[in-house]
């Protein structure tokens, strides 16, 4: 019952983070959600929201980062598992009325230059991402160092897309950070896959 | 004098936003930051910090958006140009500590689920900049269409590095997503450009 209480504590805090950011969740707001007892923040997490916000961002960063396993399916295509990662968050947008973007973003971009503490979990959850797409783009046959810079240029994308379709109330910028990014996937694969992937792109 | 004072108040605000995003930023650190006295806010801003919030948003992306100038003159060869501004931006983010990235996107992300005046704003800023953007590729050569989509997917790399950049405290991203956006122009430019860019991009 205690740690049931903790999670929903943990889970609410990542909704509320990811739609509001950290510094206008409240504490307040997050028991209540949480349907949890005032004193129980301070019960489970000593060091105060600060504490929570860090775990928050490492549970959210978890979560999402088992997404990729719905696209990048053993012996899956990575065009196109990366055409369908895209799509995936761009119907997520639309069906959420926008809210539900990257879950850390707006928390990395709050306190990057405030709190250490919540920087570094964010930052453990950025690599984290990072690796895992690396890893999924080296086995479909792209060497380790370009893997990781891809990996690194597609989580750009990604993040700077929800920024705008936030902003603009549209899920456009995801769909050709979507296409940038497969095609740069396609560029990347060895050459059976890019005459294949060339026929598509070009034109 | 008053002028000087509501300019200052929209400067002050600009910045803090920029660094720690709408909600930490209370009205006393901005009078005081502005030098201004207390009530001046509300006289100068009647709709109170929602009012000035949208105000700074556009002032930063008026003055953000003339960056591209200094890149993009007329005659620049556009591969040149791209690398030039996310050479920029990544040497801005070192000199600043990783505080000066984009001046609207930790606004925008805070407030876009919560206030529509804000939120629009933002969007009429992410507009501008694709515009501004989406002209200077066309007179690149490219096509209207394709210059759009190409300016809408730079943003999107850009505003992405951003948050992975202060999250990581590295430029990295910001070079890698300024790699990929250069190949994405070198590609849409017409053929005389593409053989030159396609020597230099692959091998």
């Amino acid at each position: 019952m205690a740690s049931a209480t903790r999670d929903r504590i943990v889970e609410a805090s990542s909704e509320l983070f990811r739609r509001q950011g950290y510094t206008a969740t409240g504490v307040k707001q997050i028991v209540a959600e949480a349907s949890a007892p005032f004193g129980s923040i301070y019960h489970f997490f000593p060091g105060g929201k600060e504490q929570l916000g860090a775990e928050a961002i490492r549970h959210s960063g978890a979560l999402y980062g088992q997404l990729l396993d719905l696209f990048f399916v053993p012996g899956a295509d990575p065009v196109a598992a990366t055409e369908g990662f895209f799509a995936g968050a761009a119907a997520t947008l639309r069906e959420t009325d926008y809210a539900d973007a990257c879950p850390i973003a707006t928390v990395a971009l709050e306190i990057s230059s405030s709190s250490e503490p919540m920087r570094r979990a964010c930052a453990e959850v950025f690599e984290s991402w990072i690796a895992g797409a690396a890893v999924r783009l080296a086995e479909a046959g792209i060497e380790a160092a370009r893997a990781r810079a891809l990996a690194i240029s597609m989580l750009c994308s990604l993040e700077g897309a929800f920024v705008l379709a936030r902003a603009l109330r549209s899920t456009e910028p995801v769909e050709l950070a979507g296409a940038a990014s497969a095609q740069a996937v396609r560029e990347a694969l060895p050459a059976r896959h890019v005459s294949r992937g060339a026929r598509r792109a070009r034109g």
